[in-house]
């Protein structure tokens, strides 16, 4: 980033705005209140803004041809300097509009100062920030697919790995790890659904709101909303050039993924470490110790788990920053894009960098069969045996409770006691039991919509690859 | 609220999950991890899912006719005693669900410890919890829909009363206070668009999740779905015992609901003071000082500005929770419920008092004319001319920027000003300059979507009626 | 708590401010804007702010010496009346302190409406939250040092109990238990550092600020501060009512006693797992499942650190309360109190609950030895000893991560390798190198203050239960 | 910034702990994971602290005199090309510590790799961020006493000013406008309070701590600390390498400081609108519009009230961060830096702004004295007078109620109505009464510690002048 800022302190004020004004800006304050340090990476939506502006003038007959022309011409080689790094921004300029427009004015003269005609600095940077966001959502739903699609992938190939699944971080019930990575995909399909609907509600067009008021000339809201992608012209000008619902409510799907991912993370450090041991990731997504020769630390899940904070301090950043504001346009809503810049970077890099790791995941299968057989998993089994042989659920429950007492006296397992210790508990218990006992017994039992049974795990996979495909 | 803490400390723990345990649970902690104080009022929810998830056992052949209409009405039983105020509740019994449960067993025997078969507390909280949430979010969109229907109302009635449109606080140009309600409109109309999008993406049954990985029983989701008015059943157990990202969503909607609130607030703070004097607050909504005997202040607005952070704080509060839970169900979770209560009640009654009271607010037209006509709002429309007669528009910013300074010199408003004043500026301007200077000209060339224009407003108005009366 | 709410909804205004209005409260607006059902818990400061104010207006010569003994005589009898469940709290007169004083005048007639003289609603509340919140600070900070203590005690008793120590989740290096604790203990001692600075700064006397500007009677606010045991008078009478400092800077201290608690607690729950096994904790902290019958989980550790999202919410909520109100007081800062309430509520249960819990912590430390014998945590200690032969870090650094590259292929710690297999990777290895590779070796080697050696943390513990004891 | 991207994307892993790695980091990856494009800016006390380690480590006898000149002149040097901008910064070497650190090796040769010896990056960076922090805690405390001391100056110049105080925005009872400044300069003596009280609980070596255990070289660590100004060494290893609190608490007292300065900003915004023209802002704090060529919009306030989110942002960022972490060092915690590197930057940033600004702030007297004139703001002074002259307060407040409706009606301010019709009343008026209502009367009147008299403002001023010239 390249930013000069011109070397006389006490030259003349803003020439876009100065004529009232009988002294120059202060250095400092200059510094202080310009954006352009940070929004000039909107250049490419200010140049369409512009361009779809310039050409509704034209049509509606505001700008001749020839200065359409002019001007299109001028904002692409403008576009060309600014990608080619050749384009000396200036902080006297404040923010990336009006750098844009004076180098306009700089190339073609007169005519550059025509465009600015029917519209303000607020309805054009509230649509500039529309465009940005809009991209932005863009690739950030396509990372979360990729996510997705990879999770469906894993959830396939290990849709019969069993491990346990805990509630309270305590082992609860046999679990495959197919089903328990398609936990993780719903949670990225609602994310990808508000997404969509954030998309949706944003892709209003301010242009035309002008100042606040909308405009005196003839200007047609329908065509620049067309030419620039937006569903449709806003429906009030007031609101449009204040709105920044779009900034808080994507901070809040922003704020809903990195929760996702946090959760993810968390389990990723507690699967790879000694005392889980049950997965590996690959080197590539570990670091070292500079002290400890031995490590190889997650950094990635915990580096992602601690972004976490980062957008939910953007998104109160942002409530805060609305709360209270009366209308229409205050200086206080230049701080909006900063923290959506960071947390479209974020979301992108956390999501990509999943997506490159989940497929490279290596499931320890023996470590999560053998924690699995510990802790009891199938006692709910037993007590679902129980009933289905008589007993009301809360007797059952009540067996089973003494049972494992029992066991954790003897130090062993449910499925490790004889016929005759279980019989001391309910004579009901018959040698049927031990099947019912297995982990393989227990998961495959759990056979309806949304159980952990192997084959309701693939016919999950089937219909959200399904979905993922209309997408 | 009456909850009774059972007399004797040492007695035998929980009853219905006691089996393993050798130690009655502590008092205090007994009151600390119980939610039953707060819970309650989720009894309609719960006795709901229960009655659909009886019916279902008895269709799947676990419960018979005679079990189930023992439940049914013994659950009903229970709803009357806790709608009369009788129910005792107890500390002991931990939360809403166990206390039925166990008051049901108490009603009608055995058959009551059967009604737990094949589901767990965690989907059955689950349950309660989107069933409760989904109640709310009704009553709040029909709040909404009362308040947008009022300002639809009082904006159709100051279509045409002018007003200063401000920015940065500065008078800017001048506005319609119909206009100005519209911008409150749309803000509110995003919300209701957004709660709907939330309704629909939670409206999905967690019931059958059972603990987190399904039930051996043969039960049947779409069926207890369906009873419930739930869209479909869950696609994950898991996720669904675990998943809190509707009440998160709820209150980013809600956050942003109040944020609004809090900017219509910041405004009758503002237009009732004595120096913007714009409006006038019946008496009813406001209250008196207990030592300045003068004082009228606007109560109703400053509270739900200030209830603004409450519900900010809630949506921290939620996020935070749910940071690096591991799968599945922690108790964390039971930590859910109070900002979601909390935060709906908030909604409902600070719609509610704004509803109440936008029919009843008085504008002083006198007032807020003359406050439009100080501050130079029409320099706008005077460069607007000028580009008109041909100068480009950064020349003609300029030219008025300097009949301002001139203005500001001479306390002379532009519409004050001689010909022969304005002329020192800028040769072009002729007699046709006058109309253009008038508020009533300023807003009326404002006549394209979204501009102020009172005939603008007036068809917004009636675009949004017939919005409305689709809902 | 019993609020009655008047029966007619049409009886003239609230008696205290209502000389100039025309119009009741409506009903609901009532309810929405009173404090009562929730300030009431302030009466004990209410009456002893009170107090003070009358004893002043005597010694000013404002209150007869009888005047002053029948207030302070009606206000006695009113807190007997509250305490013994008989006062009659009303939602119409608002608040806490206008259902006093109303009572009062009620109980002593003419006298009771001069108590009010010289002072205002806005300072008197702002006294009765200082008070209020002065008060939790010292219960807060006695289970703070009561938690300490605890730590403390197990620390000594663990001073030489070996697990690994962590970084990343990854086994690093052995390390004490009993200096893990004391990690703790330094976080709390920070946090007691801090309630105690909070105190201090929020020790400040408003009373006698009146409305906003101090009061024309010849009051004595020296007097009143000393009465109530405030350090002094506070400078300014509009900062005064208006200052909510000391409640954000309580949620802010709060915030991070509640950090840290739920990092004890996140480690809590992992040792309790059954991967980590560390831990155990007695089943009075603990609940079960209502249907899995095996489990035991750690509620207690769980819901504390479900509970850190509230505390955290609290401090939004305030943050975002007090952005940009300006002077002096506004009705928003009504919204102060609920959160206050619950976040000292929220502290002082959760610190009960550590305090109460943590003496009964049961360590494994079979099972934590074992631990540490994994995952090469003496990694380190061969590459001092490397360096204490002359190496230089970095390189033996290298060394170390190509032993355990080999140990990794090998399946043995660096301890299990021989001589011959250490030599491959550096031949100034000798036989003296098995010394440094044991556990015992490497913790005790760590003898330097703030290190893990046993003597270290039984110093540590020496000094800091001195300092406690200074307290 | 330049950081550079070494070109072959498969080259060996990192040379600092590559020794058990297969496989190089992913580039994506390193970039995803490494630090050193934002923590570069730590070099100065990277160093500082490395020379501290260095000079310790040759006192320890662990290094020669001669390698420590070397290792010291090395590290000058380093520091010398960071300042001329000639330092080629790699994001390979992931962080300031190792670019550092592999820049000495390689212009010193072995020595260089001796540095490591007995530290960890660990306790490295938190030594660094500790050291950082407070070089911007003693920045932001000498910006808020340059502010303190403008607010003084300029509260001393409006002794004697009258101005509305306003509580609910509505006009309450004169005040001076002196006194309305000393009460910002309240809030700001707190917040410099708050953070040396910050200061000095950060203040503590955790040079020394290692990994997280300590290290076996003979270390001296109260050597390091006074070397590098601490107070003492840290007293636990294990919390010094994962404690966060000083940044958590900088952020809390960055958050009021924020909340003070959002509120000063909200009254200027006010004042300088058109409505109440209560003062001037020099040009050089404002800017123009590129619309509306008379707008003067007050920048400077309200960015500074927009960035309050921005911290309060950070403070949740770092909060959520730290929450339920295990111990010891994890990698979410290099995510503390962006936001506390922000959070100092923003304060020292609006603190200068305003301490520029404060004292160009040019009141407005007439429009002042004039608006307090208005809305009844002796009210209060008529029903001290009554009680003086025997009445209770409440029957007083009762009176002075009835009197303001009748003055409403016929639109008199209370100071313009007839001696007759002040009696109509209360008889007990005598025309001594109109001394009370004047606005000079009313703040002369109060008189005592805190109140608005004038001479109470300038004997604040003295009291707090000598204060600010103790610090």
């Amino acid at each position: 980033m390249q930013v000069s800022t011109m070397s006389e302190s006490s030259k003349p004020a803003n020439i876009q705005w100065g004529g009232r004004f009988s002294e120059a800006t202060d250095a400092f304050v200059q510094r202080f209140t310009a954006s352009v340090s940070f929004d000039q990476r909107m250049y490419r939506q200010d140049i369409a803004g512009s361009v779809a502006h310039a050409r509704m003038l034209k049509t509606a007959g505001i700008l001749s041809a020839d200065e359409c022309d002019a001007i299109l011409q001028g904002l692409e080689d403008i576009r060309a300097d600014i990608e080619a790094g050749t384009f000396e921004w200036s902080v006297e300029l404040e923010d990336v509009h009006m750098n844009i427009e004076s180098a306009l004015t700089k190339r073609i003269g007169l005519t550059g100062k025509k465009l600015h005609t029917g519209r303000s600095r607020n309805d054009q940077v509230a649509t500039d920030i529309r465009l940005y966001v809009r991209d932005e959502i863009d690739v950030i739903a396509s990372e979360l697919t990729r996510l997705q699609t990879a999770l469906l992938a894993l959830a396939e190939r290990e849709a019969d790995t069993i491990m346990p699944g805990f509630t309270h971080l305590q082992t609860a019930q046999p679990i495959t790890l197919g089903h328990h990575l398609l936990a993780w995909y719903e949670m990225l399909d609602r994310d990808y659904s508000r997404l969509q609907d954030c998309r949706k509600r944003m892709n209003i067009s301010p242009l035309g709101s002008a100042a606040l008021a909308g405009t005196s000339f003839p200007i047609d809201r329908h065509f620049t909303a067309e030419q620039l992608g937006f569903d449709a012209p806003s429906r009030n000008s007031l609101d449009s050039v204040s709105d920044r619902d779009f900034a808080i409510e994507l901070a809040a799907c922003g704020s809903l993924i990195m929760t996702h991912l946090s959760r993810f993370s968390e389990e990723l450090v507690l699967w790879t470490s000694a005392q889980f041991d049950f997965i590996d990731l690959p080197d590539r997504f570990c670091t070292g110790s500079s002290i400890m020769p031995q490590k190889k630390n997650p950094d990635v899940p915990e580096l992602v788990r601690g972004k976490t904070g980062r957008v939910h301090g953007h998104l109160v950043s942002l409530l805060t920053l609305m709360k209270s504001q009366p209308l229409a346009y205050n200086k206080d809503n230049q701080e909006d894009k900063e923290p959506l810049f960071d947390l479209t970077d974020t979301l992108r890099d956390c999501l990509k960098a999943y997506a490159d790791m989940i497929p490279a995941l290596q499931a320890k299968k023996d470590n999560m069969y053998l924690a699995a057989k510990k802790g009891y998993a199938t006692a709910t089994d037993l007590a679902d045996y129980l009933v289905k042989k008589g007993l009301a659920f809360r007797d059952a429950h009540e067996i089973v409770g003494k049972s494992v007492a029992y066991g954790l006296q003897q130090k062993k397992d449910l499925s490790e006691m004889s016929l005759d210790e279980l019989q001391q508990f309910s004579d009901i218990i018959t040698d049927d039991v031990f099947a019912v006992l297995s982990l393989e017994g227990s998961v495959q039992a759990r056979d309806h919509i949304g159980g952990t049974a192997p084959n309701q795990v693939r016919s999950a996979v089937a219909t959200c690859r399904e979905l993922l495909e209309q997408r």
